[in-house]
């Protein structure tokens, strides 16, 4: 597919097409002789103008309106970096959507101040969790832990016999140091930490688990197992690689191993909140949201045969600050998962959450687009931490907990006191809307 | 809380604030006469001041940076339609997230062609979802139904005795027409279509599912709950309504009980791929295909412990229309669940995919903002159907599960080819990345 | 198979048979005349010859021992009433292991007495199980009710085309007392209640849900689903029956589909544990016991991944009641999903389980040996109930949960009171063993 | 509750009441003179006279019938060990059931030769099992592999701080030798191989495993995990251990945890099936097998929301073959759980089962009792392994595993060629019957 594109494409025609007019251009595409996929690179570094010509040929060729101005026109393009984005984070650019963000906090945590940006449309969830920061900030603040880390990756190998499929699970115990030296020959920060082999028929599903400094790290790591399974071909000949990522990973698909062993970063957090806190600020009572954690965010998951979802909105707070600092919003799936526990201590309310799998990477993909790394720096973990690699990424991880605490304290409070149908009445709904 | 935003902003003081200088302002907001949060509604309607002088207020008392320029200032804010976000999508505003839009397709679904914007900053993601359609289209299309419909919520409500738990049970079934009657009171477009109670201890789970047009549908179902839970109490007074959401919805978490009850659309789309294109375009074999579907998207996800995630990455094209399109990003935990089924039929390739819980919405929450709604009528599903109630909403359903099995495809024969590495690669990564 | 069998033993063979000695008998086994499986029938009604040959045979042919007593001569086969077994519960007949049976109880339990019989060889279950009864009854007995009935099987079906597969889909919805009227058209007691179906491709998953009688149903179900899908060939010719079990059911797996939908008797039971109760005979405090389920049955449960096993050993109780009363052991896996549920009413405790898939008979398979069969006697439901079919099936459910109930109490007790260890370790253990 | 036993039991005691009548101590029974449970101390060595003398209670006081024979007289209890089960086994003891046994196989396993003893009452289940042994064997018998053995325990304990439980995490990696230490010194066997932790609020779950020889372990493991915490609590001597079992082990309930960790002994097995005995013995064809395996065993399954039963009727050979041997009926649960994986290999068939969680001894438990135990002799397995500790049970796992295995390949066949219907119709019902 690429290679047709650098055919099309060399700095000699690049030349020729500047100097075309867009309709030519668009000729060409209608004529095949440019790719609609291929413009950007054809009509490089005019990024704008490669853009424009695709709305153009959309708006004309795919999708015709008969209403006054094209729904494209709504959408804008302009006055973008697009140099971030051809080439890594997009193709068949049509513009951009501009998602709304706001703030929530800072929140006191860990003994400083973090700002929680949340890109969002949902009315209420960014003054939810506000509100929820600012119970937790009056009660002295929350602490976090990362407990454990490591981005996956499952080949799925198959063998010519019973015997190798054993010899498969048993190298990688007893080599495991020979893989590990393959696997970071490819990478200046990953470290390989684990490989756990699960058989099916003569299938070795091989689940690899990698430190990747500040990356979310599936790239880093699958460049790694590529490498390592390339070596255990030269001990066990037979292996066929059917797919580098064989769901045993498991990568944006709900998933038990993932909340078991946990993927990416695993994160725990806490926070005390004072008796008059929970009364006067969050307008309801200790015990009432103690009891009502277990009937909703226990038994009430329990009853859905929920795995991982023992939690109010867990998602909500983690698909808006992965939308705002440009991590993976496939990944919410699994990041989102968390077990909220709420307890009482004395008089107070003990609130934590166990969040085993945050995927989170301070580098790559969408962090590296402007908008989405200004948030990364806002709050204060933007790119490679230069001192101690990794750090970032788990800062990230550490302050998506925070924030989910936050989101977690103020709905348990608001359907503890009864208000969840007002809260949004009021903030989202028109009084024309269906 | 919002009782204080109200007493902040009676119109007297908004005209006496429009005449103050930002400096004037900021101090207020310092000195807590003007809440954080209400900036918008005390100097509205110019949202753009109130936003910049909320970035002012993080810039220089909540985020200061030694940096030369601030990470705000590369957050954009202005040129934008605020007062369709103001009140009803995000608080505490700072600006928008600009998240590319590709567009995949046009797909030949059901006859005609759809495009699908994607918005995502995964490289080579668009891009390979209309490599799948392409294959599709050459196959003839492809075909998806609708067996199902309904937005579900699950109130907790608990009584005094175990007697009274069964009578709430016994009472949805035997006076369903009346609570149905009590729901529908509250809608113009909501339609009650069963109850399923669940019971713990002296808790009964009620979960409600109910026809919302073409809205999502969460706010009206909850509307509706809460309305016939008041007649239920009128029948066994003891009931007390724990919340109104009790996790057996179940929403924005994994869960058991919408994979297999469903919740928002439930849609089946299948494809055939002819044998020549499985070779010639996507360069892989039938075999390989099917073989590898065995593989990975049923053993590797089966041994991962996946419930409804046996598919390769839906979670990655679900993910980027809805954003693209406004739904709820933290929708895509179960909207995503999906099983890929990939069979031999003849020589060719039978596609196709199950998605039980996809939950969108042709009116309300983000799709009301201009570029997102922009989208929608770009797919030809904006807004309200006047004609028919719901089929907007519908037809967002089956393009997504078109969408996704154009992803499938395309992923599971890049695969089954051995090019997932090489292509992310390319796409994705910097030269100097980590 | 069978007709081999059958070609073996005519009439005028038996007569022969009759009068050769066993030496003659074990030679026409090992020169194939007669089939090893096929001695029950060779020499019936002789059943004690023929077990007698068999044993013989695996002695000196299949499982030769140089011990002085060979393994055989321990177990017992004489004086059982073998026609009751043969051509109906077991094949290839050695003779039988006794299971030792206990009696917990009698509980009190919706205003009568009930005894709970345990066949069991686990030391303290009994015990802890009656400890259970003791303080169930000291505080006033129990409470069950049936939420719902219907044993289930799930054919899976292939059809040519997407088209016909929806079609089957529908015609399920639309013409389902057609289904109904053949299917009910082969049983005296069974009524079609649902059918619930799941696509995959062009697999079409039936669920169907039947009312059976006082027998756990899963022949009667067969045939009937057997039936109905004939008559849906009739409109849909291209129907292919790939299985008329396609694990859709679910039986004998875990599965979310039975914990949600049910399967054979969905059953809550609760009791209110005094105060007193609890202190003196159980020696732990309401606010223990508690908390401590929400520590072990709800958070323990839940970070172990669990669909339906929310409760301390319920499957302990199942198992030795399934076994006394000749139920399908192999059902244990999922009639003991329990959800047991413990909260604090005043100062008393109130204690409960949901359990949604009690598979049980009262007629059928093991429950028609003479023992087992003795025991749903001294439970006072052996048998059909003339009077109300069902309803003694039904009372084993009932009971089985009841069971359970005190089950659970007593471990639960015992955890929180921290005597695990000290309870096991006196009563299974002798000081030499491992 | 014991120590009242003791009080009534002293040997002088004994004395007078071997002298004593029936009917005198059956009033003393009713005076609370002698426990009702403690009869077999009271009357010890005579344990028959004692449960006798318990079933004359039962029927005149507990369970009085009209009929002319009371149920109780048909359940057998003479002429039985009854020393091996008295406070081991069983309490309250009336007798013993019987459980019809027969023989499967032998079965060509690892080159030699495995008898499959199975206790059922579940018609045409032997045979079935049988003939999957013929098929196995015809093809040249299979192979099995133990790729990791340990049973498992996990405590829940609780802190007084947040830093305290991630102290308990951080103590088991760092310290892992200590707490090995503590925990082997209770037992000449257990070898404590990890411990894995998970948090929920100051809550720590703690799940060891350890190798427990012969023994299936449970108790061993108990003992150990005691110690080791009490080890643990001097150096962070707030924890409390709320419970020696949280569920997070898990123990008799369907969880992920014990499908992805194993727990027992974790078993793969394989047998290429030639393609003449597939058509000829189970009279299908390998395509439709490896076909029906993906429909049932792997979609099926999925669409019913199953974590670990992707198979067809594992749990009915585990089960008739633990009840066979003294295993934990319970444990079937997890136990049974299994992947069953059928591919094509050039003309043949290749079949294999993944079970990670197979928990069983050969020593200890019900395997001690005579027929039981006899039936572990039979196999080649029974009691401690002397020159290889833990062989016995590793072997009773392997056979379990080739066992399920030829019960897959016979029903999956039966289902490919269409003949469940009328195998069980023929085996388990009368014509009479509901």
């Amino acid at each position: 597919m690429r290679r047709s594109i650098a055919l099309a494409c060399s700095s000699a025609k690049i030349m020729s097409l500047a100097s075309k007019s867009d309709e030519e251009i668009i000729q060409q595409v209608r004529s095949k002789k440019i790719a609609f996929y291929g413009l950007e690179q054809a009509l490089a570094p005019d990024y704008d103008r490669a853009i424009r010509i695709r709305r153009e040929i959309v708006k004309t060729d795919m999708c015709p309106s008969t209403a006054s101005k094209h729904p494209l026109d709504t959408l804008p393009y302009q006055n973008y970096n697009w140099e971030r984005v051809v080439g890594q984070c997009c193709e068949n650019i049509l513009g951009y959507v501009p998602v709304p963000v706001g703030i929530a906090g800072p929140l006191m945590m860990d003994g400083k101040e973090v700002a929680l940006p949340m890109a969002t449309t949902e009315g209420a969830l960014v003054a939810s969790t506000h509100r929820g920061a600012r119970a937790i900030n009056l009660s002295g603040g929350c602490r976090t832990a990362l407990l454990k880390e490591g981005m996956t990756r499952a080949p799925v190998v198959e063998v010519d016999s019973f015997e190798e499929a054993i010899a498969v699970c048993r190298f990688c115990e007893d080599n495991f140091e020979m893989l590990k030296a393959a696997f970071e020959s490819t990478t200046r920060f990953g470290k390989l930490r684990s490989i756990k082999c699960a058989m099916a028929g003569r299938e070795v599903h091989m689940r690899f688990s990698a430190f990747t400094g500040d990356a979310m790290g599936m790239n880093m790591i699958t460049k790694g197992c590529d490498k390592a399974l390339g070596v255990l071909k030269e001990h066990i000949p037979s292996i066929r690689v059917l797919s580098l990522s064989g769901n045993f990973c498991t990568d944006k698909k709900p998933s038990a191993v993932n909340w078991i062993e946990g993927r990416g970063k695993s994160v725990v957090a806490e926070a005390v909140i004072k008796k008059d806190v929970v009364e006067k600020v969050l307008k309801c009572t200790v015990d009432n949201i103690v009891k009502l954690n277990v009937s909703k965010n226990l038994r009430g998951s329990a009853l859905a045969g929920s795995i991982g979802g023992f939690n109010a909105h867990a998602a909500n707070v983690v698909a808006a600050m992965y939308i705002a600092t440009g991590q993976d919003p496939a990944q919410v799936v699994e990041s989102s998962t968390c077990m909220t526990s709420i307890d009482k201590v004395g008089e107070d309310m003990l609130l934590s959450v166990t969040m085993p799998s945050i995927e989170v990477g301070a580098v790559g993909g969408g962090t590296g687009l402007p908008s989405q790394r200004a948030m990364l720096e806002l709050m204060g973990c933007a790119g490679a931490n230069a001192e101690s690699p990794g750090e970032n990424s788990r800062q990230i991880a550490r302050v998506v907990a925070g924030a989910v605490m936050c989101g977690e304290l103020s709905l348990m409070a608001g359907h503890a006191a009864g208000h969840l149908l007002s809260a949004h009445m009021k903030l989202n709904r028109k009084p024309s809307g269906p």
